[in-house]
């Protein structure tokens, strides 16, 4: 068999596939399915998939949907070391020049965290150096936003979040509403750079290929207003180590802030608190809805 | 922000994740990630990814997870109804002008089936109309091959294998040797068209794109001789109305043989069977190794 020929005998496969979801109703699962049969079949021919690979591949796909329930989702973490949960990220960004940027959501938020006041403390005994955070939300023509809602959360100093341990404590997460001048501050601990879960496939699929398990410290942010888009970021800690080879790829520069270290008083909102503290200060950007 | 703009902060992204993989021990792992992450991350822009359509697909894969067991592979089916599993075998066909063309291995073969003498039966029981097949093995060249295992399995004629029934009958499935000039024969049972599984969802995705869950009937082989490709096929029946839209694209010309209906004896063994039978022969013509 000539190689033209067995080009032929390949393509005849992926034509008929793609034909076969002609007839799919909904036009937009009918472009996507297409479109994944394409790519799908472009890669198994770029680098001539041999059987024994497939059916690697089967069984890794089989031991990531085992390891995943109801407190581990190993898709999520597949799709974001494949940068795959980032790309849709940028795909699915603003075109709002001064917008704060967004990034990967993570598999760590939870609904209806405890409400604290404006200058309140979400750590709620979370080990960790405490963090004053403060700035402002406003929308890209400089309009502060007052009343918007503001979900934080954030792994302790030993890199885990809330979830992560046994029972139901809450800690390191909560909400609370910008001020009449958009402004927002609240207590919290420095966060620490930490691991995604990597004793499972994503794991040993991170190994194989060199790369470290670890994200940057940071803090996530869910903010929303009326009229305005809902944004998922986080910022970053400045001077944080593994800034440059985040495992998931989160990391964009106007994300990075510089975290104060203090060793006297008085805070921001006029506390003395004990021993040393942090401070970070940013200001969260709304792109129109 | 331009749509240029938007371009390079996509490909920004997908660069640092092809580069995250640049390290990879292994240059086999290395060259398929690099390849996957491409054409995955391609498939994401071209179709301008939502994030609940993310969503979606990672529901998606989870549901596809957890039905999956020791009885039953929905990752192999979602791959043989994306035509998958079919260029896989396309890929790594072998370039043996004159040899009988593989298909789809499927997931109903069982290591160690019962060893029947040359012209036994399979059948054990399964229900359907007697099928007598028969043949040659033999090389390209058109040597005879004596000696050469084959494993033979189908559906019976209500469209089930022996392992998708309780308990641990064996049924429509067996193991037999070649004779001295490369002759094989034995009965079985007309295998008769069947639907995949298709109460998960695999069978969601075929639903909402139109598709039937059916497969034509076949006869699966897998032929083994020293020196010799090992052959996974199928022969199909001639006539049966799910040729043209097999679930799985396992269909080839070259593989539709006739079945021959009788009404009266002697078969070709010179025995006479009661009632209704028939008869299928095909060669079967292996790749050197
Ligand atoms: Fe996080
Ligand atoms: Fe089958």
């Amino acid at each position: 068999m000539t190689d033209e020929q067995a080009s032929g005998r390949e393509q005849a496969v992926t034509d008929e596939v793609l034909a076969s979801f002609g007839g799919t109703a909904d036009p937009r699962l009918r472009e996507i399915m297409q479109s994944l049969v394409g790519h799908l079949h472009a890669f198994a021919r770029d680098v001539r998939l041999t059987q024994r690979e497939w059916e690697t591949a089967i069984g890794f796909l089989t031991r990531t949907g085992h390891i995943t329930d109801d407190r581990r989702q190993e898709f999520i973490l597949l799709s974001d070391v494949l940068g795959l949960s980032m790309l849709t990220v940028a795909i699915n960004e603003p075109e709002a020049p001064g917008a704060t940027e967004s990034t990967v959501f993570g598999p760590f938020f939870v609904d209806g965290a405890p409400e604290i006041p404006l200058g309140g403390d979400i750590a709620r005994g979370a080990p960790g150096t405490p963090c004053h955070v403060s700035g402002h939300v406003r929308s890209v023509d400089g309009t502060p936003i007052a009343g918007a809602w503001l979900d934080v959360w954030e792994a302790d100093e030993d890199g885990f979040y809330d979830v992560q341990y046994p029972g139901d404590r809450t800690a390191g997460r909560g909400r609370l509403r910008s001020g009449p001048d958009g402004e927002y501050r609240f207590w919290s601990v420095l966060p620490a750079p930490y691991p995604i879960p990597h004793d499972g496939p994503v794991g040993d699929l991170l190994a194989a290929a060199g790369r470290g398990p670890m994200r940057p410290a940071h803090l996530h942010f869910k903010v929303t207003a009326p009229g305005q888009r809902t944004l998922i970021t986080h910022i970053f800690v400045a001077g944080d180590p593994h800034l440059d080879h985040d495992a998931v790829f989160g990391v964009k520069d106007g994300l990075i802030v510089e975290a104060e270290h203090h060793t006297t008083g008085p805070a921001p909102d006029g506390t003395h608190p004990e021993g040393t503290w942090t401070s970070m200060h940013f200001d969260l950007v709304l792109a129109p809805s």
